[in-house]
């Protein structure tokens, strides 16, 4: 068989796995934010109509999951295999909607990098041959983050600068094997990466040193040009966190200064909304990809695209235990014909 | 492409991925039980010379996936992939040894289905062609599982009948697409099924209906002769769940008793280890089959296993919300020449 591996990291997709369609479900904040007209649904109510916000924070993923399939004209009883988790424990949102919607499932854990890890899984199992349909997707919500990671909301608390904003927003994709849209060309997938950040409220500067070396090495193996990109993005790097990644790609000789964003930066209005560095969480690349970066690709506005979906894998039990935080990021790049 | 589908859920693989090498390393008192000739180490102290019990077994799965590496002669750095979880919140375990092998790392979440959920990976992408090398392997620990799912220890709680015992313990494998040993041949992936038990005190019960539906799609799919198999094991039910299991499988017409047995009954001796129904954890079916099963397989004593690890994907939070227990089970299906 034809190797499908190029350097040492980067895997080279030889069928195409399309991006058939993409859903989006956003909170009401977020749906004040820049991409306000890009989502499927803007929540007026973070609770979703359920009883807690984490039954609503599975409602939101299911919910875009379904609508993803939707858009696509297929039913759920199509879709071979559903991938998904999410930041909360056991990955509750994600495994409660698997059952609702009644796919073979297969959970995942990756933190705020659970969108590109999905897409990473989807993409070569598609490729492989081993389904011709493929749900991913994943969400946050602040207020079942807040809780989780941090203090209770009632608290109160204030937050440092450096902080960011959980994105209350669940994102998804369906692939398949074929069909129109944008396809999977490369992906290539984290090393874990610890620098000896404590700080849960400094996740930039926690996760940068991973996306640094994640899009690094995509670029050593496959030798190609930072600006032959529409787009290279990272997941939930922030003001701060995107400021490092550049830096000190600079100075490793890689400049992706002209094309490089962040979703953290693009879903609020950091002046505006009051979100210090910026969004955060899973939902946070989910939603921007599936809504924003989605609608470019299929309107050709973008014709190459790198999601760098980003994580920092700390938990509640390690914080209490005084660890430091260790990180992942997971490259997918998207490409028209 | 050749499609590798047969019938509605399961995988037929094409290219023979090999179980290479596997280890196991498990605390005190599965090193009392029946099978403690097969374990690669049997720790003195759980705690393993660290400070928390969350620490341990992340050492113990480290040391496991180092073990599995060692054994068939190669070097991390050979590994293209790491895919790893566990109970634990946000994983913890499993990526803190993701950074210390530093190899590219899928996490997924699983519960205890995660070593038969990371075999399905790891066969699709070594079948594919994605990787020459990954590692798969997750691991359970007594301590961190009651702490985190039911009480402190120190309360000396009591256990209903049906309750089960988390096992202690982790297990690796190396898979690659060339080597020695057996391979492969089919993958099932499961649906999250909730029947309705609330009770984490029993799983068994909870897990069952999981286990049918996959073990039942499987032989829908291929037609396969359950007595062709030398075993068929799940991977926790303990002894309740596996009664209900084989009984319900025989009212859908599916015989499965002459070679059906569950690792939560092979890992202990119940009548004299004190452990109820059994033992339970993602190290449960992680260490009887990377100890006892693979050497069967590679003594050529078994040549045809399906491991059908369960998994229940209950949280913390989902419990003190009162939410019902949903579960899951995928079958991998491993044979010799």
């Amino acid at each position: 068989m034809k190797s499908k591996r190029i350097g040492q990291r980067t895997v080279k997709l030889q069928n195409k796995p399309k991006i058939i369609s993409s859903a989006s479900v956003v909170g009401p904040k977020e749906g004040e934010g820049p991409l306000r007209d890009y989502f499927d649904l803007v929540l007026s109510d973070d609770l979703f109509g359920e009883k807690s916000w984490e039954l609503a924070e599975s409602k939101m993923v299911q919910t875009a999951m379904e609508t993803a399939v939707k858009k696509a004209g297929k039913k759920l009883s199509d879709v071979n295999y559903l991938i998904g988790g999410d930041l909360i424990n056991q990955i509750l949102p994600a495994s409660f909607a698997a059952r609702e919607l009644a796919i073979p499932f297969l959970g995942i854990y990756g933190a705020c990098s659970t969108m590109a890890e999905g897409m990473c899984l989807n993409a070569m199992m598609i490729d492989g041959g081993f389904a011709d349909y493929i749900l991913s997707g994943t969400s946050s919500h602040y207020c079942t983050a807040e809780r989780q990671f941090r203090f209770p909301l009632e608290l109160g608390n204030q937050k440092p600068m450096t902080a960011q904003w959980t994105v209350t927003g669940a994102g998804s994709i369906l692939m398949a094997a074929e069909g129109n849209g944008p396809y999977v060309k490369y992906v290539t997938i984290g090393k874990v990466i610890d620098k000896g950040i404590d700080d849960g409220n400094n996740m930039g500067a926690a996760m940068a040193p991973a996306a640094i070396d994640t899009i690094y090495s995509y670029f050593d193996d496959t030798k190609d040009d930072p600006n032959s990109f529409d787009m290279i993005v990272t997941g939930d790097l922030g003001k701060l966190g995107k400021q490092i990644t550049q830096d000190l790609l600079k100075e490793r000789g890689l400049d992706i200064s002209k094309v490089y964003t962040d979703c953290g930066l693009k879903i609020f209005n950091l002046e505006e909304q009051d979100v210090h560095c910026g969004g955060s969480g899973c939902g946070c690349s989910a939603t921007v990809f599936s809504a924003y970066i989605y609608d470019k690709l299929m309107k050709k506005e973008f014709n190459k695209v790198m999601l760098v979906s980003t994580g920092a894998l700390l938990s509640p039990t390690s914080t209490l235990q005084k660890q430091t935080i260790p990180c992942v990021a997971h490259a997918v790049v998207i490409v028209n014909e």
